[in-house]
């Protein structure tokens, strides 16, 4: 490989009044940030120069791909007080990342990132001091690797008016569900399963109680739906209570089980959940396999648009970051900025949509369950559309569905709190929303 | 409908010295026109003013939605004259559009274009014309209307290396396509009710013989692979070959028929084409439906991307124009410009691709015609993969197909010429790719 300082157009480029070589420093030297230096060193002739490699214990980090004029350094210091323009964090987490965002921002740098958890938390501080600095914060990696879903939204859909967002942004989920649906597995077995191929964390329940895809549909509603909403504001549903029998029920119904991320406007109130949901077999969303991602926008205008892709990964990721600098090396000084300065809505926010549901119960059988069930039900303003029970199962520990007419989420939490009272129920309720 | 003089924002803009409101012209009030009038009008508080609209015969065009303070005129030389910031070019063709925009540049206005022939034709001229003036052009809306493709290419997959692009860019065809496939009626019932329907022009030759698709391609393969071709270099093929026996027969073989534009690097040679093929069932190609299109990109870092939606129609063309002046208000005058400066490669082209081919041949049964026919493929180095023959056909007019394996186009090509000689033939031989 070449290295840098052999590059006759770098070389040039210094000696030019207007500067046309972006310096960058890679922060976290793992499977992203080495993907990332891999296509910078491919790239010579493009006015980026990777110069500064921040890491703990760089001694067992070091690669010889990396040219000799590359800095390595264990001090974030030398990171901050050096002629690096951009900033590529890729450590990860709230601290401390966050605080040397802030650093390099003040300290006059742009910054690139794919940190989804500190965006979500603290994008629009972080995006607000960037601007004061006149510096960019790119974070385009920060969702769905490599697929361009931000850059779309916030540019390629500007001249819209988005009114949903919706899709599937944990690979992990999906790689889970699906073994679950294929080889008739529990839960607990998919989940060792996908520990063991490195597909899951030791920690699943970032990926699996959906605070992953929450980071993600947070700042994907800011962006699309000009909402300023917190990820807390957002209610996650786990799919540990997805089994086997669900899978059997929706198929039955024409369906299949997806983690779905889905943030919708209705005037100034939003609705946002990240849970498991019965969809469609002729959806999109049941046609995204494995560890692939897809976001779905409808716009007012221009209707739907698909976005799919290698949502996570190393290289995946990686170039959406260079991607990301590349943006920011284009852009003149007084550019209004990557992040659009549209005006922001903070509208009410809730998990109270309006779906068909599925009630998945299981029982001790004996006469007058469905009355029992269907008087509750009714009582409380909701029609039953099916009820099915497939043959097979104990009579101690039967599993048997009711799908329910569309009705708010709240109402049917509410028949549900009633139901949990009647005493044929062997495992508590499962509740989910059947898309159409 | 608040006027635009009576807008605060608007008015407080102008007093100040740094201009923060974007005036817009309009040339060409047709359906994208329209639309684009109608999302500006609606958007009052974002820093665009719609000023002007350039139309012949305004008197029968004029509606009472527009705002007083937009000037109405059948002169271009009003809007060149004029204090518009971007001019906004709906008119379509080769000329006079053409030397519209190379005015309005040269005046100092920037451009929003929606002309894919022109862009497919005088692209790489008219981004030189905008450098040298220090403006911008912007032609989103040329490709895939409303579908973030364009920007999606150059600026989120920017970090990428991408080598091939691949999709459905004419929904006329694939309307004529499904409804062959759907009612096994002929080709040409198919386009008479499309035209009737108001779906293709009366003269569909733009649609159905790929010129239309082939700017597109044109456009594609300049953005995403960096490579200067021109339309005339890419080979186009005719959907009126296709009828309802194409669709028996591929339905056989676990396909369907699309209408594919494909452009592939490899190294410094250039694989292009637009033609029909016959692509697998699962493949996302054959999920396109009705008008809508889709792009496939692939890299090498971040594997497939895949972008969707409504890819024609006057409100998804509207996003895209209405995104591209957003993006054009927001740079500032010393940014780079929306296109990229990549490095164009120039490579040598042809559709000379290595895939399987279906081969659909018409003639008058007799002993002995897979011999002569496997001869002559067998001399020119060619694999049957599979004979097919579908009965109930007249024994004087019998269509039956041949799948070969993989092999160059042009070797296939050579066999067909001396096929083409054999006197059972009563109908030139239908060759089409089948896509894996």
């Amino acid at each position: 490989m070449t290295t840098l300082s052999n590059n006759p157009l770098a070389v040039a480029a210094k000696s030019l009044p207007h500067k046309k070589t972006t310096n960058v420093a890679i922060l976290g030297f793992g499977t992203v940030g080495r993907s990332v230096a891999k296509i910078l060193c491919e790239r010579l002739a493009e006015g980026l120069q990777l110069t500064h490699i921040y890491n703990r214990g760089i001694a067992r980090k070091k690669v010889d791909w990396i040219p000799n004029s590359v800095r390595w350094t264990e001090n974030i210091d030398d990171i901050l007080s050096s002629d690096a323009d951009v900033v590529v964090e890729l450590v990860g987490g709230l601290q401390p990342a966050g605080d040397w965002i802030r650093r390099a921002l003040a300290s006059g740098k742009s910054v690139v990132t794919a940190n989804k958890q500190l965006i979500s938390y603290s994008g629009p501080e972080l995006i607000a001091l960037a601007q004061r600095e006149k510096r960019h914060i790119a974070f385009g990696a920060s969702v769905a690797g490599g697929i361009p879903v931000i850059s779309g939204l916030q540019e390629g859909l500007a001249g819209d008016r988005l009114s949903k967002i919706y899709g599937i942004l944990n690979g992990t989920c999906n790689y889970i569900l699906s073994q679950i649906e294929n080889r008739g597995i529990p839960f607990s077995e998919a989940l060792a399963e996908a520990q063991t191929l490195g597909y899951a964390e030791a920690d699943a329940s970032d990926d699996v109680d959906d605070h992953d895809a929450r980071a993600k549909l947070t700042i994907l509603t800011r962006i699309g739906l000009r909402s300023n909403v917190a990820p807390d504001q957002i209610a996650c549903g786990t799919i540990r209570i997805i089994g086997a029998v669900d899978f059997e029920y929706a198929r039955q119904l024409g369906c299949t089980i997806r983690q779905v991320s889905w943030a919708e406007l209705e005037g100034d109130h939003l609705y946002a959940a990240v849970r498991p949901a019965l969809v469609k077999l002729s959806s999109p969303l049941a046609r995204v396999e494995g560890g692939q991602n897809s976001v779905m926008a409808t716009g007012k205008f221009g209707g739907e648009t698909v976005f799919a892709g290698h949502g996570a990964g190393g290289n995946p990721t990686a170039v959406a970051v260079v991607s990301d600098i590349l943006a920011i090396a284009g852009m003149g000084r007084d550019a209004a900025g990557i992040v659009a300065e549209a005006q922001q809505l903070s509208p009410s926010v809730s998990a109270d949509f309006t779906t068909r549901h599925y009630l998945r119960f299981t029982i001790t059988d004996r006469p007058g369950i469905i009355a029992a069930l269907a008087t509750i039900l009714s009582k409380c303003g909701i029609n039953i559309d099916s009820v099915l029970q497939k043959p097979g199962y104990s009579k101690s520990s039967l599993p048997f569905v009711i799908t329910l007419e569309a009705c708010k989420a709240s109402l049917v939490e509410k028949a549900l709190e009633q139901i949990a009272h009647l005493d044929f129920l062997v495992q508590p309720t499962i509740s989910l929303p059947l898309l159409d």
